[in-house]
């Protein structure tokens, strides 16, 4: 790698301190910050305020919203150009089964990839989206140590509310503005290489909105209306569960893979030229292989050897998902009840140029127009619009270009799967986006979610990811 | 009431002892044994077993089973006949949410009734069936405490399994078919009265069967195979949650109503000519509020217009219900994931003559048949089949008797909603069977659980109820 003697002297403070850093990044994992579960969340904002601090910031604040603290804080840099770095300290909740180690243990283990063996730490948030969060302050403190700032001038903003659909974001950017618009492109950390070690760089991000159906005697009016009643009653009373069951018959078929809410696929536009283009490169080099292995699936909804129709489902894809379900008697045994009530969570996630604001009230038209007026609709969060930059933006060039420095040549992805509000600081502020980082973590949402520490010579490890970091803010600081 | 000498004396003494009658109600309902949850069943049997001795039984056994233990009793009557008393010692599972008083706590409280003022008490197994048990303990004791003797010879059978579907019964009624086939009839008391204070009388019981089904990744070869997994992943891998939905879709319509199982009805018995009229007869009687009033349920799946037609529902319908379903994420908040499996419980309530033994390999042969083979099932309890008696036999012809005795006209029912396994001493020892008594109580599986300690004008309270029982067991054992 070509480098200047500032980003070697940056670099060389990462390798001198990464014991420390590996320590920051575990204590700021150990810190529970289940935002669902209202666990942890407000000690964590603390912790993150700390942690500015230690690091190097000229200013740091807790800001209070209607729900959680947005944790700001600004340090001078080496540039005309400032990066807006978004990141959330919130987390999943951490309290489902499967977890070999605590899920708050930031316990370091052996583990074997398709890429080799690595140390990885294990601890809710690790991948989804502490890890990639302590790996980014360490890489200022790594700046502010050495050459006494960082290439490019910093305003953070970390919210605790992500994992709700960040219902509180949107008025702290409107609020804020004056503060936030100095910055010309905003960056989410993210380590984003595959379990082969393969780089994965995403333009852009799928929107989501977050729902309950519920179906209820009360509302009804058949079936049992306050409670589980026997169930040699059936006979004579009607299921509000069977309801359910009858109501979700109508939103889709083919096991959930085709969408029937009229009008939901409406607005969908199709791929671009350019994206047809990103889209045919991929599915060139697509080695379904290692998503398997992460995500310990079998076989993907469609076949893997016409992998571009595959890919582009992937990226194109609208959904509408049941995250959970349930009612009456779900214990052990043979408890006969007709239970009142069932109830299910689903999420939608949005491609261009769906919008968030209009999939709840299509769903809700269709149910009414299939009989189901009673079936009660209830906004679980906000939302997020999806978003997209442009592959010409000099923020994205930058990263780009670090990518491709540490002898990467990603996989370009017109969007990812997952959902983050960069709408919020785009529409806001008008501000392109960037995600990502070499490294590699996985298991988001599920149990034993890690992050590599010690990489090897496929995968990076927690020094590389920070050097990558750098190099990046060092190139967004200094570019054209 | 026209009475013998000898009754006249067993009835003062139930006046006489009532508070402590009550008492031992109180006693043996507070005493956990919710055998789906093996909570203090073992400590029941026990109890009941002090209780035989404490009434006065010659003969008091514990048999061990392979499950609960059988508690076994016998009492020389003043009689040739045999009553052979059978009764479940366990419950309900009582940890639902919605209990205004504690399960476990046998409060006697206020309770306004469409029949007016009485006192009831709130406990599980205060319906189903520990309240009528010790209120049959209560009457024996009375009968040795005055005449020195029951009316009829006694053996009781009491079982700590029935809601598992009573599984091990069958084997024990073989093992010990010497001692139980002197019996003549076989008797289960039960508080037959309803809110208003009309009696009811059923001839049989309807069968039963459970079982869970389980949509998996993993026996399907699709979707998450051990975990649930990001959701926003669902673009291309498959939900083995919406596979549930659409495959239970396919067992029922018209919100569960009608059964879709090819097969399902094929052995369903019309009502016979005797039934039609027992229908017609309840049908001149029928007043849906009683029933609504204590389910707290508002309408029928048919019209109250036409009563003939909702009774012959709820008497000769078949039912395929969903007693509970869950999967994923079912707590507060958005955890967006893509659950890797999906269960639900399913009960089928059996009329004449369908069987046991036939109804889960309907439905397996159903969902094979529709595409489902990889949808598991899982056998929760044995089942019981249906189980009817000639209104003919001396047994139900006593029962009738007492109810007149009594001041009842009682409706008689060609069968119940729920199950009992009258089928196992019916089919393995020929015998007839009768239940009933007066008395009200209600919530069976529900919290709140109630019955009527202290009643009025028109609901009988336990003493009465106990006196009902001796009047039954005098009848019986010397008519004919």
């Amino acid at each position: 790698m070509r480098t200047s003697p500032e980003l070697q002297e940056m670099h060389a403070r990462i390798d001198k301190d990464i014991s420390r850093h590996i320590s920051r990044t575990r204590r700021l994992l150990r810190q529970p910050s289940s935002s669902q579960q209202d666990l942890g969340v407000q000690e964590c904002a603390e912790l993150v305020a700390k942690m500015y601090e230690e690091v190097g910031c000229d200013k740091v604040e807790i800001v209070k919203t209607k729900g959680n603290p947005i944790v700001y804080g600004e340090c001078k840099g080496d540039s005309d150009r400032t990066l807006l770095g978004y990141f959330m300290y919130d987390t999943m909740p951490f309290n489902e089964p499967g977890w070999e180690h605590p899920a708050m243990g930031a316990k370091i283990v052996d583990k074997d990839l398709t890429a080799g063996k690595v140390k990885a730490l294990v601890n809710r948030g690790a991948d989804n989206t502490k890890g990639p969060l302590a790996a980014f302050l360490n890489s200022v403190e790594a700046c502010n140590k050495s050459v006494g700032r960082p290439p490019v001038d910093l305003v953070l903003v970390a919210e605790g509310e992500e994992e709700l659909g960040s219902p509180n974001l949107p008025a702290y950017v409107k609020k804020d503005k004056k503060r936030l618009s100095k910055a010309d492109a905003c960056y989410f950390p993210y380590f984003s290489q595959d379990s082969d070690g393969k780089a994965k760089f995403c333009l852009g991000v799928k929107g989501v909105v977050y729902f309950e159906l519920k179906s209820s005697g009360k509302s009804w009016g058949r079936g049992p209306q306050e409670f589980a009643i026997h169930s040699g009653q059936k006979a004579w009373v009607d299921s509000p569960t069977w309801r359910l069951i009858d109501a979700l018959g109508t939103l889709t078929e083919d096991n959930g893979n085709k969408i029937l809410v009229e009008g939901f696929y409406d607005k969908v536009a199709p791929p671009s030229k350019e994206d047809e283009e990103l889209i045919a490169k991929l599915a060139e080099r697509f080695d379904p292989r290692a998503y398997k292995a992460v995500m310990k699936v079998k076989r993907f909804t469609l076949p893997e050897d016409h992998p571009e129709a595959l890919i582009k489902h992937y990226v194109f894809g609208t959904t509408l998902n049941i995250d959970g379900i349930w009612g009456g008697y779900t214990e052990k045994g043979s408890k006969t009840v007709l239970p009142h009530e069932a109830t299910c969570k689903i999420d939608i996630r949005l491609v261009p140029n769906q919008e968030k604001d209009e999939m709840m009230p299509l769903v809700r038209k269709h149910l009414d127009s299939h009989g189901y007026q009673d079936i009660e609709m209830k906004e679980i969060d906000t939302g997020y619009d999806c978003c997209r930059a442009s592959v010409k933006e000099p923020v994205v060039q930058s990263m780009l270009a670090s990518y491709r420095a540490f002898g990467h040549d990603p996989e370009i992805w017109p969007t990812s799967g997952g959902a983050v509000p960069f709408y919020v600081f785009n529409k806001t502020l008008g501000l392109p986006f960037t995600m990502g980082c070499i490294g590699h973590s996985g298991l988001a949402h599920s149990p034993n979610e890690y992050m590599v520490v010690e990489g090897n010579k496929r995968v990076a490890g927690l020094a590389e990811a920070e050097k990558f970091m750098v190099h990046f803010m060092h190139g967004f600081g200094h570019s054209g």
